[in-house]
């Protein structure tokens, strides 16, 4: 299962690493992030719990072996490579940093310590999946920031690079700070507060607004929420208002928002509604959330969709997945690659955080007193201990984040580790 | 299955109808192409297979209904309601243009007629499904188009939202004109070509270069690309060159691929390689390969990642679903929505293609001689046949975009769908 959701070249290299005999061989792998998304001092790293699922249930069924043996690029693969796909389960060790922890440029996120077939099949998966959620909970943490204590409400499944990515970004907009998200799947799948309550539909569906609103407060009580934009917002601020309460409070989702968010205001104050929230909506993100929050706009919570769940500024994430080690103990090489613009730091390593910088280090280094952040995940195949749940990663991010990390934190080599670098640089390549 | 993957609120507002005895009135829902994405001037529909497979096995288990009983918005639902939830299927009809068809701004990729619940519920998902793969097979079209006959090989699902997201986005870049994929699990899904051959860590696994294309040349024969910028593109491109054929070709992955792909041609040639392609990658987009085509760089292939299967540029698509027209036959009413700049056109629609210019009219209506594009794909919850392959798919939209559509393509309305407008717009809701 899984096995085929990878790059092709990744099953070509594997069967042959397979004919030169070095699938006993093996190699460390680094998840990092070489470059940070536009407009990002950081990122919150999320998604390991997928890389943890599909590590754990990563194999190859009868028919997808088949499809492999009819390709043209696996013609000469070796007999013994199939049965060792059929066989396939990932057996190695993975070290990576928890969900929830903010990572700089050039920082680990994970390492694969492993059969080299096994840390090279992976790669695709990985870094998808690992990019995908970390990119969402970077986004959101700003949008969070942005808001200065008001709620951020997450709904943006509809803009999702497709419907499932949607349930995904809902958890990471969570990890980053987000109140709940309107994505039920992700409540019922990681216990994430579900928010929403109608849309322009219900009230279209209506012969009038207030009959709408009337009956929305019937089912929902002191959670509704009016949509009070879809003819007139004051006329429909004020149809809310005379209906009164229950009524959490109003969404906006169209036109001037700061203007429109004062005259609601008002006109809910008036009709003696001062508890009753405004909510708004439409194309919103950090800049424009800062912007009606600096303007001292009454309103107590956004919504943010398409920008948050596709982090539309900045859609992709520079992360890697580099070889830094390959050998059996006592036989360890490190690979160098030259290319000026794709350095890659050789060997397995460390990254320790201290209070006003972080030091990566050698893997068997130790720095007393400082938090070692890629902590063991998987060993020899096994999930080492239960992974936190939403909530949990929430919290650490959330710590994480307050006070708010400064951009161009400070991250030194340990002097293993400059000797290491100094060592491989003085080898060239045959 | 599936039941949870939508946004709350379309399930509070379908306990909602169904509290108001709207569970048994029809209602047309359209997804529309309200705004085209930044820097398109048109979109190529796709994802249709998808919203299909998530019509026909909509429903919601046992333990998904008792997750939504324990939500307090729903606490007042009407016990009716989850003995309706626990019997839901799609019963509806679904008439959508054919996947691979160019699509303009305003123009419907779907009409939904089913119970008001059932359309209503589905939102979320057929919006996400169908925009995401329309935006990836539209930014394929732009990097096909600016290649101008070269080869683009996609392989970009690292870089996906979500691995899962990777294999629609490489079925949305072959229906775009992508050569293949490096998804391995879309070529096994879809029938699409999938290519690759070997990637850094494989040259830095051997002792020496010569030795890793060797092993490569041992695997592939003659489907074999060295990748030859590890340690040195032209040292690599020579290395290449001595081994000689088997050989398809060559990639470079880094730097300026427009002097580098001519040194490694004349290199190549000299040892009367001359068959042997070039193939680049790195970061590129319509804009770098439209440069390096009128350059008159040697490049036979482009493989793009990053930028086609996240649509960088323009990561979201502005479609909408909304209702058009509820109520059962002989009382129909059509929704008003005056939020200026959220404007909707009344009516289940049809859409008329003529060599010049595109029809709108109503559902109705025809014009003989012309296509209508919107054709029954489900009617009465049943597919009424089944839906072409990636390849006929790919042919339709080849076909669609040679030449190369114009801008700002005109599309009339009809005199009956003018009227209707008319009509509505006098209308004032209460």
């Amino acid at each position: 299962m899984n096995g085929l959701l990878t790059d092709l070249y990744e099953l070509t290299m594997a069967a042959g690493y397979f004919a030169a005999g070095k699938h006993e061989e093996t190699a460390t792998f680094e998840l990092t992030i070489r470059r940070l998304p536009k407009n990002r001092d950081f990122v919150v790293a999320a998604g390991l719990h997928r890389a943890v699922d599909y590590l754990l249930n990563l194999s190859f069924t009868e028919d997808e072996i088949k499809y492999l043996q009819g390709l043209p690029s696996l013609h000469n693969a070796e007999p013994g490579f199939w049965d060792y796909l059929a066989g396939f389960r990932f057996t190695g060790d993975i070290f990576a940093v928890p969900e929830g922890t903010v990572l700089y440029q050039g920082q680990p996120v994970m390492n694969v310590r492993a059969p080299l077939i096994e840390g090279q099949i992976a790669e695709t998966y990985l870094l998808a999946a690992i990019g995908y959620e970390t990119l969402v909970a970077s986004k959101a943490a700003r949008i969070v920031h942005a808001a200065a204590g008001r709620d951020i409400i997450e709904f943006g499944t509809r803009r999702a690079h497709t419907p499932e990515a949607g349930v995904l970004g809902a958890r990471a907009g969570y990890i980053g700070g987000c109140a709940g998200t309107s994505n039920t799947l992700a409540g019922y799948l990681y216990g994430i507060p579900v928010l929403g309550t109608a849309a322009h539909s219900w009230v279209m569906s209506f012969a009038s607004e207030a009959e709408a609103f009337e009956r929305l407060q019937r089912l929902l009580g002191d959670r509704t929420v009016h949509l009070i934009d879809t003819y007139d917002t004051l006329e429909g601020a004020r149809t809310a208002a005379r209906l009164g309460r229950p009524l959490r409070g109003v969404r906006i989702d169209s036109g001037d928002l700061d203007q429109l968010s004062r005259e609601v205001r008002v006109i809910l104050d008036q009709a003696g509604l001062t508890e009753a929230r405004i909510m708004v909506s439409g194309d919103l993100e950090e800049s424009k959330i800062e912007l009606l929050v600096k303007a001292g706009a009454p309103i107590d919570a956004f919504g943010v969709g398409t920008e948050l769940t596709t982090s539309a500024d900045a859609p992709n994430i520079g992360a890697v997945y580099k070889v830094v080690a390959i050998g059996n103990t006592g036989n360890v090489r490190y690979p160098v690659k030259s290319s000026p613009e794709k350095h890659t730091i050789p060997g397995a390593k460390q990254l320790f955080r201290l209070p006003d910088h972080d030091v990566l280090t050698l893997a068997t280094e130790c720095i007393s007193g400082a938090e070692a952040l890629l902590q063991p995940v998987i060993l020899g195949g096994n999930l080492v201990q239960p992974l936190p749940n939403a909530n949990q990663i929430r919290e650490r991010a959330t710590k994480a984040l307050n006070p708010w990390p400064v951009a161009n934190r400070p991250m030194e080599h340990s002097p293993k580790l400059t000797a290491l670098i100094e060592q491989v640089r003085g080898e060239t390549p045959k």
